[in-house]
Order: structure tokens, then sequence, then C-alpha cells
């Protein structure tokens, strides 16, 4: 298809490849800075709240629910475009993102910088996560 | 672990959590636009050959085989950084992205705008697939 062309997302839902257990990734970028935030799941019912919502709601594989995200912490992200790659397997969630995205309480989760002998980490938290989760 | 904290990466490498295919994802980012390209996945083969190479080397789980970026398209993606998330779980590459990261021809695979009711494509290929891969 060229630019400017559209299909019906209700059809092109239908097509998409799920992976065996439902899920699709997608990755978190702030929308406005174009830091990467954090990857994380979303099934069919995930990917259609956030869309509705205009809320970004993922799929907890370790609690195995919906994850509205910051429905713990209250660090929320604002869905501002959200995008499907060329084989229509991966999301892109630009978001404006309520402080920290990481569980850490840094604001992103990739912090971590890796060499051939080491590896670092490059931030510390921007919040005390025991503030974030009612420690 | 605080900022400037670093731990042997040979002994890291040994705890991260691959999936049950021995893969991780690995999120490519342009590093000065932070223009997200494409996801794929690595092997830990292909992480320790991205590493010590600084050629960005995936694992292609169509193909069960090494992926060197560009090997037919001649469009490489060469390592700035190599990030590693709060779980260990997924890598974000920092690369310079030779022409379109895309099989498409178009410079991200993350092209297609969703909405609660279209699919809509965003940008034209910037080369012609055909050209990348001899057509």
């Amino acid at each position: 298809m060229s630019a400017g062309e559209q299909v019906s997302w209700t059809e092109a839902l239908e097509q998409l490849p799920f992976n065996s257990d439902g899920l699709l990734p997608a990755i978190a970028q702030q929308y406005d800075s174009g830091e990467v935030l954090m990857m994380a799941w979303m099934n069919r019912e995930a990917l259609a709240e956030t869309l509705s919502k205009g809320r970004v709601c993922y799929w907890s594989r370790s609690r195995q629910k919906l994850w509205r995200k910051g429905e713990s912490s209250g660090q929320v992200q604002i869905l501002q475009a959200l995008l499907l790659d060329c084989d229509g397997d991966t999301i892109l969630l630009k978001v404006d993102q309520t402080g920290p995205a990481c569980h850490t309480g840094r604001r992103s989760c990739f912090y971590n910088l890796v060499t051939t002998d080491s590896i670092q980490v490059l931030n510390n938290p921007i919040i005390n996560p025991d503030e974030l989760y009612g420690g």
C-alpha cells in the first residue's frame, strides 16, 4: 500500500499474527523526546482498550491479567499514536509518560549499558519505588 | 545497583532470561534522531557477535539462522550502544542505520498508523525494495 491508503481496523485486527499466547510485543516511546521507555505485551483486549480509552493497557504475563499501566503506581501512559510494523507483529506506542515508566523508579527500563566485558547501571531512580507502590 | 556500578558481562550473560526458543527481543533505534526502526530477535550467539563486531546481527526465526542485518540489502546497522532493560529480557540497540531498516524500503518498519476505525500507511519507501534485494 502507498502512503495515505487505509483499510478498516476491524478487518486488519482479524489478520494480526498474535503469538501462540495470543500476544504481540509493544514498545513504549515518549512521543516528544523519542526516549524508549519499556517493552511489554498486549493481547487483543489490551490493544482494543488502549485504542478506545487512549490510556495504555498491557497484558501482564506474570499476573495473567490486564495491566492498566499506572493502576498501582499512578505513572500512566497517555497514548499519542499507535503504530504497527510491516509484518503487523510488533506495536509501537507513542505515549506521554507520567514520571517513571520503570518499576525501579527510573524514567526508562533501559538503564543497563552492556559492553564486551561489563554491564553498567547508567541511571538512578527519579522516584523511590517504595513511594510508587506504597512501600 | 546504583548508577556507575558494574558487573562482569560474562557473569550477567549466564543469568539472562532467554525465552523457550533461546531468544530475546531487540529493538533498534537510530541513535541520534531517536526514531524506532524495527524489532527483531537475538540468540546468545547473535548478541555476542553484535557486541564483538559492533555491527548488528539478529537471529532470523523464519530462516533459523544468524541474520547479519544488511547482508543482502547492504543496509547495515552500526552499533552505538547496547542496553538491557530492568528485567534483562529486552535489548535496546542504539544504531546508525544505513538507508532503510525495513525490507519494504522504508526507513522504519513502523509505518502503519492505527486508530479505532482504520489503519493507514504513513510513509512510502525511500528505496524501491527491488533495488535492495536484486529484484
